[in-house]
């Protein structure tokens, strides 16, 4: 599969490579943050929802609690790794392209219903390719 | 393997759960944005480098140019993701507990001696594990 490589334009011209937003949660009202199969079923639903293209998965069942997982997308990444005792979530989500990496985050947003939550989104590389 | 997950504390006492360093590199001066086994290196010297642990690592190539990386550590992840048409590279490296990703970091600018480069740090979780 190619990449999704086209380079993004942000509303005055300026080039960027995709949109990271990352998404930090605490106290999830709903999910769990400590099964394997379930946050394989929320990223595979999160590729959909941003509209991307999933190559890879690997997701990862630490000792005694902890999911650490990461999605392959043609159009960059997804990640998470969980601290369940803290009740405390740390997703990446980082799509370049026609893809909707927020549209992922709210998505993610809406399975866990956290009741603290803190997202920031980034245009990545937006100074330095846009500094000759 | 356990997951290092114990939380880390700053000069004040505030928790929160690993330090992720984004780094953007334009136009290295060395080594190649567009090799899977050159990537592959890099990442494995970084694990090194920043004291970590590897669990598991998928590289994948992109017709006609560009790569995408990911390592699952123990403490997190490292990522890339390349357009050499542009010279550009993202990479992220996530590492939580007693390991480096500032050192990692920074070896990883080393190989790669960018003309231009941009570096931020987070504490992830941070906002969210110390309202409370």
């Amino acid at each position: 599969m190619e990449q999704q490589d086209y380079i993004n334009r942000d509303e005055n011209g300026k080039k960027y490579c995709g949109t990271h937003v990352i998404i930090d949660i605490r106290h999830p009202q709903a999910g769990t943050l400590d099964d394997v199969d379930f946050m394989e079923n929320v990223f595979r639903e999160a590729v959909k929802v941003g509209g991307a293209n999933l190559l890879h998965i690997a997701l990862h069942k630490f000792e005694p609690t902890g999911v650490t997982g990461v999605a392959i997308l043609s159009e960059s990444h997804i990640s998470v790794h969980t601290w369940p005792d803290q009740g405390f979530a740390a997703f990446d989500i980082f799509m370049c392209g026609e893809s909707d990496p927020v549209a992922a985050a709210e998505y993610i947003k809406s399975v866990y219903q956290p009741l603290d939550s803190d997202i920031q989104v980034f245009k990545r590389g937006m100074s330095v390719l846009n500094r000759e």
